[in-house]
């Protein structure tokens, strides 16, 4: 069986609904999962846009944002609309970058996402993003491990990887050489990881 | 319970897959179905586009194609990759449009739609709308009747009312003030009806 990985961008809402059940599928289907947190930002750079096209295209957006009223309450998510959207999110990125393979990530992620979404934090401080891995049992010093140069790279390295897979949005769940993206696709994806 | 309608373009991948699936999941529902062709071209142009998203995109096109491949194959579809898109489709929609209401326009759907993604035909000509009436058992008179002067309006007036809906793509769901967007949402539109 081939591991799912899963590809995610902490600004991005539908990401939010995804990261939030794809431990819990791929715990129920037997699929091993990996967390590939990546920037957006220069992946919609190479798509000609300098904002979240939910921005860029009203009708788009505005249809989004009852979307995910609708997604988060049908999966009994915490959602409050973000009063900045989308947010910086390059240091929970690097956090979860570099501890991408430790046992608390999945923990972490979720944390990390019910703060810019259900409780309209700013996730890029490092105040907060210490207070989330506390309540993961994780030292504050995590935090600036990952931010340390030499971590920072992981980061960059999972958006280059992004960028070749051919990425174009979020969430996307990557098995072998099959591109799955969007928040309906997790079970299409677990699918062909069990084939 | 509240009707669905269902608002298509015969030009577009994905309504293809969700509309040769509607009929069906509505009928398993108990949900009454209304079909609604509209053409995406003015609301494309509404957001600045020329073209097709998925020409105008590289990255999305691709995937988009990728995804239609494994798509048929996973509901057991007929699949070419037309040579050309987007196929002119006014036609075909007008006559969707004369005659939303009659037993057989299901059934005249989904033949269109195998015509331009599983058989690679010219669908906006008269002769090819012609030869798929038959095949509903219309008579060759139904597409000049819905080319008629007359009849002309109710496209335009499904595209108009598309634009008031706040629709970006294709397909949709409508069920009361929700719009459900894309192929993967025509289960929670269906849930929604039946709320």
């Amino acid at each position: 069986m081939k591991p799912l990985e899963f590809w995610f961008e902490f600004a991005s809402t539908y990401s939010y609904v995804a990261a939030m059940r794809i431990e819990e599928l791929c715990r129920e289907g037997g699929v091993e999962l990996v967390w590939k947190p990546f920037m957006l930002g220069p992946i919609f750079a190479l798509q000609g846009w300098n904002d979240s096209h939910f921005n860029l295209n009203e009708r788009r957006g505005s249809y989004m944002w009852r979307d995910l009223e609708r997604l988060t309450d049908k999966f009994g998510l915490p959602w409050r609309k973000p009063s900045r959207f989308p947010r910086p999110t390059s240091n929970p990125a690097r956090v979860a970058a570099a501890f991408a393979r430790e046992p608390w990530i999945g923990d972490f992620v979720r944390r990390v996402y019910v703060a810019n979404f259900g409780e309209d934090r700013e996730i890029d401080e490092p105040e907060v993003l210490a207070t989330l891995l506390a309540e993961c049992g994780r030292p504050a010093t995590t935090v600036q491990a990952a931010l340390a140069d030499e971590r920072r790279a992981l980061l960059r390295a999972n958006t280059e990887r992004a960028i070749a897979l051919g990425i174009f949005g979020a969430p996307n769940c990557v098995v072998g050489s099959e591109l799955f993206w969007g928040e309906e696709a997790l079970g299409d994806a677990i699918e062909w990881a069990r084939r």
